[in-house]
């Protein structure tokens, strides 16, 4: 590609990029329902037109500008299952208190119950969000970690679970203590007894 | 009150009926976001005018549609902690695989993350819907069943936490084998070892 080519490519890039981040902002500040294409466009002075020639409808625009969302968490390799659930758990906990994406999921929740194109999305980022509980608890399976007669799948509703329900039903605080009586009750419920 | 009285009477109560009951129309439908004053007044045939005079706000208006979503729910008496926390987790569990409350809550959740006064809705919703597990599990303490240096108050989040991790987050059924696992998890947890 030559030279103008580039700059075009540049130019792409940058309308694209500012129209993700003014669609996160909308979505931080207002919920999915705060998004509207024209707002977008708006403030992004990318046209309506050129805004669907990259994203085909809203929902393909909020998919992409979600998926930075939570950025996939690390998965701790303490050398034990207690060990490695504590620290997921924790860092779990601090992004329920402080991270962005902690006051935006119950919007895409939402949407995910009336709009099937938006459940897709919510079930992608569950998933990345997700996932390293379900790589310490394999992990705990293969090296003969985990309690007979449990279903390791329940792991991360035994965990997430409380904390989810403190962060946006009860909200009441996610403070240590807490995080750490979950824990141990999940390590109780699914470990092989010492 | 003369007879005039009462046929307005009949009349204010109607109106304000057939506004409710669109409002929660509205909600079920669209979630909190597809409720404007405009749209139930179109609804209802009641005017914007009538409807500001019995409700000095959308939110007013909302937490009053809102006031019999998941009615209270009984509280069981079976004699046992054990029978009591069954019996309330099934009844959740039914009720968050069919109950209209089951899609309408995440929306009030949602907003409760930017709009103070919609965070009051949520907080009564919240505080009806669990007050029962409290009352089994106060009674459980009372009988001398609870657990020494456990938190009473973690009880509803033992059980709740996974139930609505299922509903909302994962997504995963809600079978009774879960159901069960959950409930013998929180006894575990929290009652006296037999």
């Amino acid at each position: 590609m030559g030279r103008s080519g580039d700059v075009v490519d540049v130019r792409v890039q940058r309308s694209k990029a500012a129209v993700l981040a003014q669609t996160y902002e909308l979505l931080s500040a207002g919920g999915i329902g705060g998004v509207s294409i024209d707002e977008v466009s708006r403030r992004s002075g990318v046209s309506k037109t050129t805004i669907y020639r990259h994203w085909p409808s809203r929902a393909a625009l909020l998919v992409e500008a979600c998926s930075t969302i939570g950025s996939a968490p690390q998965v701790p390799d303490t050398g034990s299952f207690g060990g490695d659930l504590t620290a997921l758990t924790e860092e779990l906990a601090e992004q329920l208190r402080t991270a962005r994406w902690a006051a935006v999921l119950p919007s895409i929740v939402d949407a995910a119950e009336r709009e099937p194109e938006l459940a897709g999305l919510h079930a992608q980022l569950h998933a990345r969000l997700m996932a390293p509980f379900g790589a310490v608890t394999e992990r705990a399976r293969d090296r003969g970690e985990l309690a007979a007669g449990r279903e390791p799948a329940e792991v991360t509703a035994a965990v997430a679970g409380p904390l989810f329900y403190r962060r946006w039903f009860s909200r009441e605080p996610l403070d240590a203590p807490f995080v750490r009586r979950v824990v141990e009750a999940a390590l109780d419920q699914f470990r092989v007894p010492r």
